[in-house]
């Protein structure tokens, strides 16, 4: 029998409202599952045992709050939490205690979620990463910026953990540690107190190890409680394969495991999957996504550049400089490129494909802790605004996880979500 | 001649630049300003001159820093300051010190501006107003949310303040206090460090006395410094009138006021204006705007309603209840007709239209202090996120000011700014 850590939330929860777990004991096993793996893999920057258990008692005292009654979670260092410092991920932000929770924290409280700590995040969401290791294998990279989430999660110190994505932070990481990472439709969850980076791209997202506790995670973080209930699939599904502009850049696992994911789905969905070429528009696509990420980034840290330039990462302060140095006329015709992107795209996922199989990263997570891995194939479709998700299905060469990421329409996150709890079950 | 407090800040820039006027000299001016009116209209919730001086006989002694060089403005109290209290209207919190500026309030410092202090809103922006009064009649609201901005601009107190629209915020305030105010086009300005209301709405925008000031702060805040300077118009306009599906609940003073601005353009721009009429999904724009908002909002206070219940207003509990009864479907749906409605008006403003004369309030500043006013004028504009611009052309039965509001296509903000400062020009 599983142990109470190893449980989905959406197990947990299930027992938890059949009086065959308490709150409290699933904590206590989780909480001992961190003190077992913490010091090798390093997710946290900060958690409360105590205060989480007084909470979980509270809870097993108390009538069913929501969706996430007695489940523990983690936050991204890049929200603001009420009762936890909040960095950022940089020394600048060493005594930051904001008085309130960002939107999605306060929502998963009051569903009955139970807030364990904060995960570390890099500096800012950008490049330079934590302390963070990945729990497959120590001597590889997590991936980032979400790093601590997706390693806590792929860990089993927890079920449930949030993440931000700008370009690749939260499906890059999900991938690298083997977890599912699924950032919603561009706009679904409110930004409300966290960190800004990028407003035209940056997206909320969540970490955990089946698709049912994906959608169960944002469901309550965006309000749309229904997302928790994955629909059955009853229609004719199209399906295609897209290696984007980019494919030249996929490492030959990852081509592979695109070519697994397709012919399981052809098997599953009694289909045949189709290998889609984007439009012309999309060739410049991840250059544009680069741009306007550090054009409006240069704008967001104008606060940390003008007080605390010394206390910057050589590498972050070289980034806000090329940002600064993007003409506001580029910058624009950008977004106007962007958007006719995205009315291509639109009609392309309406008339031709519902879910697209594309690479989540380039390979493995990248050996060392230089760098978090290269945002390549996230890129595009952060851009876009789409709903993606990535499936722990294969592994490389290394041993280390490969992962597989599935792209929807804007605002078709339920099919989304079903599709890929069909194929992540059917690889089980 | 005029004294330093009542110039405009793009004059006042001229002055400093060519040393007939110090920074000192312009702030002390408006601390004197200050001293002599905010016992009547109580604009601040709190200002520091100590370090304001300071900053402007630094900024005496500096080369040129940027467009606002030795500028005094105002910010909402809606916005994160690290020097300044951000209580966001409520007495929540009273005691929050953030640890950065607001995006926005960084790049004008950067650029040379010096925070004065911090302008009144009333409760998170939405109904409840704080203590500033009208500065035209202290018996009559100085409208809201960005309450104190209007007012300080308009009593000389400085000459650029900034604010955030959700429904009417910027455009009412501005238009009841007889001043510029401007709503770029959504997106346009940086939300970082605001206290986030409805994500799908909420925009930044300026406070000023003239459109030159205005086409200055927003070059500033969004980077596009470019804007600053004011277009020459090169083309034959195409000028409507639009009183909206809601034009029934317009006074005679603001519907003589539309005709009047009308006859201006015509005369001015040697054209013909239309009355336009909205499609017919328009007639719903106003209720969705609403909806919207209010679903986004039950969301975003989501840590108070938890938290601080009691230390809400009891009319703000209220509509966060009404907004958490919404369902998502409902918004969801409202959210996908309002994206229709918005390519149905680019379209209208591509093709027939560049720029509507519109209401931008229902008349006159409400006589009394229990309403800042009906934000009715502006929904459907905001919900469509169109640059918006009210000019204080007239004046009501009561003595208060009338204003006219521009309306533009989205991302023609400098079309609209040209337009607008034709018509003041010629007004004054």
């Amino acid at each position: 029998m599983k142990k109470p850590y190893q449980l989905s939330a959406t197990e947990a929860a299930k027992k938890i409202q059949a009086n065959q777990l308490s709150s409290e004991e699933l904590l206590r096993s989780c909480i001992e599952r961190i003190e077992e793996k913490e010091s090798s893999t390093q997710a946290w920057v900060e958690t409360n045992f105590k205060a989480a258990i007084d909470r979980a008692r509270y809870l097993d005292r108390s009538a069913n709050q929501g969706l996430l009654h007695g489940l523990p979670f983690g936050v991204k260092d890049l929200f603001d939490t009420h009762d936890f410092p909040t960095r950022y991920g940089s020394p600048i932000y060493e005594n930051n205690r904001p008085n309130s929770d960002a939107v999605h924290v306060s929502l998963m409280r009051q569903a009955g979620g139970i807030l364990l700590g904060k995960t570390v995040t890099t500096e800012f969401a950008t490049f330079k990463g934590g302390k963070t290791r990945n729990p497959r294998n120590p001597e590889y990279t997590p991936g980032g910026s979400s790093s601590g989430s997706a390693a806590a999660v792929a860990d089993e110190m927890i079920p449930l953990a949030t993440g931000s994505q700008t370009a690749a932070s939260v499906i890059r990481p999900a991938a690298f540690c083997g977890v599912v990472g699924y950032k919603p439709t561009y706009g679904k969850i409110s930004l409300g107190g966290a960190k800004s980076l990028s407003p035209s791209l940056d997206t909320l997202g969540s970490f955990s190890r089946t698709v049912e506790d994906a959608a169960l995670c944002v469901a309550v973080m965006s309000g749309d409680t229904a997302l928790a209930k994955i629909d059955k699939l009853n229609k004719k599904l199209r399906i295609g394969t897209c290696l984007t502009y980019d494919g030249h850049l996929a490492s030959a696992d990852t081509v592979a495991a695109i070519a697994h994911a397709a012919l399981l789905a052809e098997d599953l969905f009694k289909v045949s999957v189709l290998e889609i070429k984007l439009p012309a528009i999309f060739k410049k696509m991840s250059e544009l996504q680069g741009r306007i990420m550090w054009s409006e980034s240069a704008r967001s840290f104008s606060f940390e550049q003008t007080n605390h330039a010394e206390e910057l990462s050589q590498q972050l302060r070289g980034l806000i400089k090329q940002g600064a140095a993007i003409s506001y006329e580029q910058y624009n015709a950008d977004l106007i490129v962007a958007e006719q992107a995205r009315m291509s795209i639109d009609q392309l996922l309406s008339n031709e494909i519902d879910v697209i199989i594309a690479p989540s990263a380039i390979g493995e997570a990248p050996h060392g802790h230089t760098s978090t891995g290269d945002p390549i194939f996230c890129r595009v479709w952060t851009l876009m605004g789409l709903p993606c998700i990535t499936l722990p299905l294969f592994k490389g060469p290394n041993g280390m996880p490969v992962g597989v990421q599935l792209v929807a329409r804007r605002g078709r996150d339920r099919l989304l979500l079903s599709v890929a709890d069909a194929l992540l079950k059917a690889q089980m």
